[in-house]
């Protein structure tokens, strides 16, 4: 679950809050369910370095009767001391790239080899606090400067490397929406053919041209079984204008369950979560299968 | 391309200037592209009479230098001569059945064999006058009333019987939004079983629940090759509560094209058209497709 993004507020202004909303949810820690990890995107190690001062202020200040030790060089030697392995398995921050060096220079100002190399040291400070880290590829089936025909394997390349240098999962998004099916499926052929994991995967769709769910089961039967969503489908993306926001949560819900796929998730309530997160940001309802599903129980 | 229905107005208000309609595509005829026809709806006998009777008032104030013969009883033998079948190329009608009884008994107000009787006379009219009959089948992936597992071998049946009494294609209609790609997979399955044809089917999908396209990707994967849409996704059904419009036809394009299929239609201008209408209509343009389509036109 997307939580926030140590990004400098100058840059994107909406993120501003996110050391806020870390600090709420230490305080007032939510059960997260089996298998959700509260993600925050860290473009830079100063992000990191954000987060991780966050959780030791915390930590100091109700230690819960263990003392504060420093950053761990070995965490495999300090598991449930540290306080953020301590609560690892609901923390995780994801590192980005882009699939072209025009996005990558408009989006993080450096190439894309330059982009890797910042990303070692955010690695190597999030492996010494046993946080879990996921690399994104951006613009991995579309860029809004140089087109739909994003090289597939400069994708499959730049999702290795992440993989290398130490990600636990890599989620290749679809950023414009741009994406096709048969490109999806030229692109998944292309990373199994490096070598890559369906299980190290996840995909990332915007349903900007109304193409997200023809993909996902492009994906689906391909392998893949992590997709990114947004309740409401809220969002879209500073860095590429009339992008849209991720795919709807419930329509991809009602996709998954409509294929017989279990999700564990409960159509109705995230059709709720839905209607009552946009009311309140004042935003419409982009997701048809939540206004759909609500429309017809109100009906009954 | 639906031009209008000739049902009372009392039942569908929206309805009520379709013979204006006709009138004003009858005297300023608009060059219909190759393999476009006007579709009328004709719930019953009175309303294609009425049809009949515009044409024959219009061939009776103009007659292009030809006497106006009463409706032929042996069309093949008028060619030409026949108001009706001198401009059949452009003109065509709808009959409807529904799937399921309640359905149809809170639609048509009479059970599914009763109006399959009143389809008969109707057909015959429609013959004598050489004009192309569509039919419909309603609700036949989910009804408002009876839910989603409407059973594929009633709809079978009847789409048999329609094109048995003489329709030239069938639509097979997901009313509702309820169709899961398995079940419009088995659907079609049921169908071939029954001895139709793809190429006597077509496929009519609304968008309600986001699986339209989905959907449509299996229904071309099986053979079909019509499928209904509408401009801006404008429509809905008065008789099914919270149904939204048609896909929108820029979805669809945009799909077709993407998977490399020849359509003869621009995108673009499209897009263009379903902004232009729907702000005409005042409604939300509901294509994503046209949206960004036109924002990324506009981007560059």
């Amino acid at each position: 679950m997307e939580a926030g993004s140590f990004v400098p507020a100058k840059w994107v202004p909406q993120m501003a809050s996110t050391a806020e909303i870390l600090e709420t949810l230490l305080e007032n820690p939510p059960s997260a369910p089996h298998g959700i990890a509260y993600n925050y995107l860290v473009p830079n190690i100063r992000g990191l370095e954000n987060l991780i001062k966050i959780f030791q202020a915390k930590h100091a200040q109700n230690p819960t009767g263990q003392p504060t030790p420093p950053p761990s060089p070995h965490p495999e030697q300090s598991q449930g001391q540290d306080p953020i392995t301590s609560t690892s398995n609901s923390t995780e921050v994801s590192l980005f790239a882009a699939a072209t060096e025009t996005f990558s220079q408009k989006n993080t100002n450096c190439s894309i080899a330059e982009s890797m190399e910042r990303c070692k040291p955010i690695m190597e400070l999030a492996k010494q606090h046993n946080i879990r880290v996921r690399g994104y590829v951006s613009v991995a089936l579309g860029c809004p400067y140089e087109g739909p025909d994003v090289d597939p394997h400069k994708v499959a390349e730049i999702t290795a490397t992440l993989l290398e240098i130490g990600c636990d999962e890599v989620s290749v998004a679809d950023t414009t929406g741009m994406g096709t099916a048969p490109r999806t499926r030229k692109l998944l052929q292309t990373l199994k053919e490096a070598g890559i994991l369906d299980e190290d995967l996840a995909l990332h769709f915007h349903d900007t041209y109304g193409m997200a769910l023809v993909n996902t089961v492009v994906g689906l039967e391909h392998g893949v079984r992590i997709f990114d969503s947004s309740v409401g489908g809220l969002g879209g993306c500073p860095y590429s204008k009339g992008a849209t926001g991720n795919v709807a949560t419930e329509d991809l819900l009602h996709l998954l369950h409509s294929l017989g796929c279990e999700t564990g998730v409960d159509m109705v309530k995230m059709a709720e979560i839905g209607q009552w997160i946009t009311a309140q940001l004042g935003r419409p309802n982009d997701s048809r299968a939540g206004k759909a599903t609500l429309a017809r129980l109100k009906d009954n």
